[in-house]
């Protein structure tokens, strides 16, 4: 008995995926699934290889709403740069949640991670930023704060950008770039306190390990979105804005151990056991998002496994309908 | 640039690494690196998805012997036989140690779990069974009482064979296929104590949830190999033995929690921090083994993700010399 397994490549995943409002809607999805379904969720496996300069996490989740399963490899190897490889690369397993058997390997090279995590962003803008929001900031000028801006132009009509980034030069291609491929304003800020001053809707995309975003950062009405911070030495807002803005989360238990809710209990300012909306349950109607436009709002994105699902799931879908990559036909012996 | 990825299904990966003594070497080589070298094994990651009846667990393992490592994922989804498919089935990926980078997709349904089982059982008897052992007794008759039999024979000369299981038919059809296949004594046991009656190895192969073994089956100069036990809600030994016999472990971190051990400390038979030789300190003669003829012996393997590293490190090499598989060229955008 032989039992088809489809395997796709990143070109084929980046061509059936592109970050779209189907993708946006698709994370969304997984969201509200998290807050009002069985969903299972385990830790996150990590296997750490100091002397190789590398680590992997294996992410995962089940979703009752959907028929199959991603389990996610996510290495990351530092010394790559150097041998003209990528840091970080990866692949995700597509499982059937029927019998186990595995339905596709997507050779993504992290791709769908990247996808799914800026459409997050934009499911958080969406759901949280003042619908009028006109103005975004983007901290930080790499893969993620293209993506993140591209996601939120699906969601907000942008008309001015402004980027602030510790390498300026860095900065200056991306307001450029920005200016080129869309048409709008793009300028570099000197300061985040600058680069937020006028901004409607600000996204964090760094890996910084000291707070960029304080409390006297902030305005009414301002929306941020924080997506940098996934590990407990990683933080890009400082603990004073606890007290300053309302605070939303992908995941509760994890933004306590690896988010910026992690900096602000160990800093005193946020009880260990205070409770905080998911942006899952604002989605399901369970919660309050922005209630008024001059409402303060923050959201934490620290990744789930099961936006890697929902994405990952969608990517089978769609190389089935179009009747792309490879099919392995792998023998069972019963 | 295009990054190759080799593919192997079942039926090659069976013809590419057979239980042989090349594979006991390779997993006996493994072991003596958890105990001298800094592996990195971090806990499984286990995901349960109880309304579908299944779950899957994700093992893996760094050895800084090798420049490659497996993850493994073994889902088990109890249905299946009625879809007539098997309830266990999985696949490993083997990683590139030095960049992350996906090297192989082992689609092996187990098969290789099968083989580094059966071939940690060898390396337990080899390590710890008397020389002139030739007596066996299986306990249990499923496919890995086969397999353990098969791997016993290639480390000690097997002349008789006493199996017991629950069900007795079972138990009769193995002793039949014994003699059939190996022309050597096999004979069915009324009860687990008849069958180490006379037994110088004995192998315990069951997912029993009761103990099948206890202090006054055993006998002086037996060895005894529990491999059934991976869960904590399964034992073989009853907590007596402890007393009577020589413990030895595969990782004595595991079996704390779900191996024999974890019984016997609960019975408060062991102290919880009891200290225990692990099989590898045996096999890098930093711990002693065997040291009288009559000594009994006792060796609780819960299956290691360094086992799986091994074994499919081995099965990359092979299928690369022998030019096997099916290569993915998978693109890589840096």
């Amino acid at each position: 008995m032989a039992h088809p397994v489809t395997l796709l490549g990143e070109a084929q995943l980046r061509a059936l995926v592109p970050l779209d409002l189907a993708a946006i809607d698709q994370v969304e999805a997984a969201f509200a699934s998290l807050a009002t379904d069985a969903v299972a969720m385990p830790p996150i496996l990590n296997l750490a290889l100091p002397e190789r300069h590398g680590e992997v996490d294996v992410k995962t989740a089940y979703l009752p709403r959907f028929d199959s399963f991603a389990i996610k490899v996510s290495p990351g190897f530092f010394d790559n740069p150097s041998l003209g490889l990528p840091s970080l690369n990866g692949l995700m397993l597509v499982l059937s949640a029927r019998t186990g058997l595995t339905e596709a390997v997507l050779l993504d090279n992290g791709y769908l991670t990247a996808v799914r995590t800026a459409a997050a962003g934009a499911v958080a803008a969406r759901r949280l930023a003042r619908t009028d929001a006109r103005r975004a900031a983007i901290v930080g000028a790499g893969e993620q704060a293209r993506l993140q801006l591209d996601a939120l132009r699906l969601v907000r009509e942008i008309t001015h950008v402004t980027v602030w980034a510790r390498d300026a030069a860095r900065a200056a291609r991306f307001a450029a770039d920005v200016r080129a491929a869309h048409g709008i304003d793009a300028i570099v800020a000197r300061s985040v306190h600058a680069a937020l001053a006028d901004a409607d809707i600000a996204v964090t995309t760094t890996p910084s390990r000291e707070p960029l975003v304080h409390a006297e950062d902030l305005h009414p009405g301002l929306h941020v979105t924080a997506m940098g911070s996934d590990a407990d030495y990683k933080t890009e807002l400082a603990p004073s804005v606890f007290g300053a803005a309302r605070y939303f989360c992908d995941r509760l238990q994890q933004v306590r151990v690896a988010g910026e809710l992690a900096h602000a209990i160990a800093a005193g300012a946020v009880a260990a056991d205070a409770a905080f909306p998911e942006l899952g349950a604002v989605i399901a109607g369970r919660c309050a998002g922005r209630t008024h436009a001059d409402d303060i709002t923050i959201c934490d994105l620290t990744g789930t496994g099961a936006q890697d699902t929902a994405i990952a799931v969608l990517a089978l879908q769609r190389a089935r309908a179009a009747g792309a990559g490879t099919i392995f036909h792998n023998d069972l012996t019963t």
